[in-house]
């Protein structure tokens, strides 16, 4: 089921491409399917980039219709519960998936048509235009994908060593992507690198830890952190994007603020937390200053 | 229970935002400790900003400390698991709530400390450093913080609608907003806005298409959006931040790329699709161009 959840995000975020690079940087159907072929010819080959580029300039097929279908298909997107599944597994787990929740989420923000029509009425979108250079902005785009996918899989595959952990499955990681490799929606030439990460190391914790991976992101993170800042200025609506950025962030940094979590957590329910230069669990008596 | 959901939404967006003014823009924490004294005698005013600011420039109580506690705390957040069970309930109603969903992934990625360590060691932070006005940067990320404030709510009390529906408990938005003020973690000043609007319309969909709450955010909208492109090239991670606002402007689109979704589920799995410009479901053959 792991293997939806990981579909969801792919989805999601091939769909923030589009929007970016259509209502964004303000590209033809045309162009667009022909940007998805020359992407499925390199690291983001893909079932799903393949199939983005056969229906996104497709033409409307009603009798009468013209123009492309894609403009005439209703934003509700459908889902059949196996990635709502795959978050509900993961917050079970205590295995954060941000990425897969944020195509979930948009799936669920896209059903919601009528209030959505509303606040269209109420709120603006930014007035600032795209200015940047459309070609140099594609090839930043396809960066930026390739790295929230990366971010992605690692988020569904840590997942998965930890569901395997629990119960006992024993899954072999390098072998799954194998398999998935073969047949199945999120087949992938990235499926190649995951299944040469866990085969330099089994019990790899996160694809991201891997230094061939490592490589692929961090060539990419300068890029991609522009296009989130095109997307956020821009008014696109980019959630699995920025989830990807944010989980990234988190994940390199050796410091995070939730130590201001603990802080007040002690304070208003002595909660109690944990120092960083010695060992124990300490409370402070905060009216003591 | 969702108020500990969106408590853990306030409680990360208030760290985003620590973060960022400490480790972002560089101030001390007695500089912070008089911004969030500042914030809280105006539209931000409320137990958790008060207790922010009470903790974050607090002495290290230890024997032979110096320097601030803030610093000594290990930043691994607990959770009692009233967080995951909002955003699991969620999931299960269908209502997107990716503030604080991200905000318990946040806690659960605070935890992950020795893969963050070796990730540290993997991932150089952006070399770009603060280079903007600190005092207009600090005015910039009081109005973030409120905006996001208020679309974490939105999701919160939209879920406790469609809780209050599917099990019948009717419970009074407004009235739940009065008790709420009177003594639980989340008071805040912001409730008061919460019960006139559900004062006005009892049956409000969203807090976002309230004409009160509407003015609070678009005023901010820009200013929001200037914060998070700043956090996002210094490398802060903030996934809450980041998710209210990809929460909001997919709220307020008219239109999604979730059609691209849906051509894409005919595509491999023949799902079916609406159109916009007329009634039934449909069914397109890809291969017949």
């Amino acid at each position: 089921m792991v293997h939806n959840g990981i579909e969801y995000g792919d989805m999601q975020l091939i769909a923030e491409a589009y929007d970016l690079m259509r209502h964004g940087v303000g590209l033809s159907t045309r162009e667009i399917r022909e940007i998805f072929e020359e992407w499925n010819q390199g690291e983001l080959r893909s079932f799903l980039v393949e199939v983005t580029a056969r229906v996104v300039d497709f033409p409307d097929d009603q009798e009468g219709g013209d123009g492309p279908l894609i403009d005439k298909i209703l934003d509700r997107a459908g889902q059949k519960g196996t990635g709502r599944w795959t978050s509900a597994a993961a917050l079970d787990l205590g295995v954060p998936v941000p990425t897969i929740t944020a195509a979930v989420d948009a799936r669920l923000l896209s059903s919601m048509t009528e209030q959505r029509q509303r606040a269209s009425g109420l709120y603006r979108p930014p007035v600032i235009g795209f200015a940047a250079d459309r070609r140099e902005t594609v090839h930043r785009v396809r960066a930026a994908l390739y790295a929230a996918k990366i971010c992605s899989y690692s988020q569904g595959f840590s997942l998965l060593a930890a569901a395997s952990q629990a119960r006992g499955y024993e899954v072999e990681l390098a072998e799954l992507a194998r398999i998935w490799k073969a047949g199945c929606i999120i087949r992938a030439a990235f499926l190649d690198e995951i299944r040469a990460a866990f085969g330099r190391d089994a019990t790899l914790e996160s694809l991201l830890l891997d230094a061939s991976v490592r490589d692929a992101v961090a060539s990419r993170v300068a890029t991609w952190r522009s296009v989130l800042s095109l997307g956020v200025e821009l008014g696109r609506p980019l959630p699995a994007l920025s989830a990807s950025l944010a989980y990234f962030d988190s994940f390199r940094s050796a410091r995070l603020p939730a130590n201001l979590i603990q802080a007040q957590r002690d304070y208003f329910g002595a909660h109690t937390y944990e120092r960083t230069d010695r060992e124990g669990t300490f409370h402070t008596d905060w009216s003591a200053e």
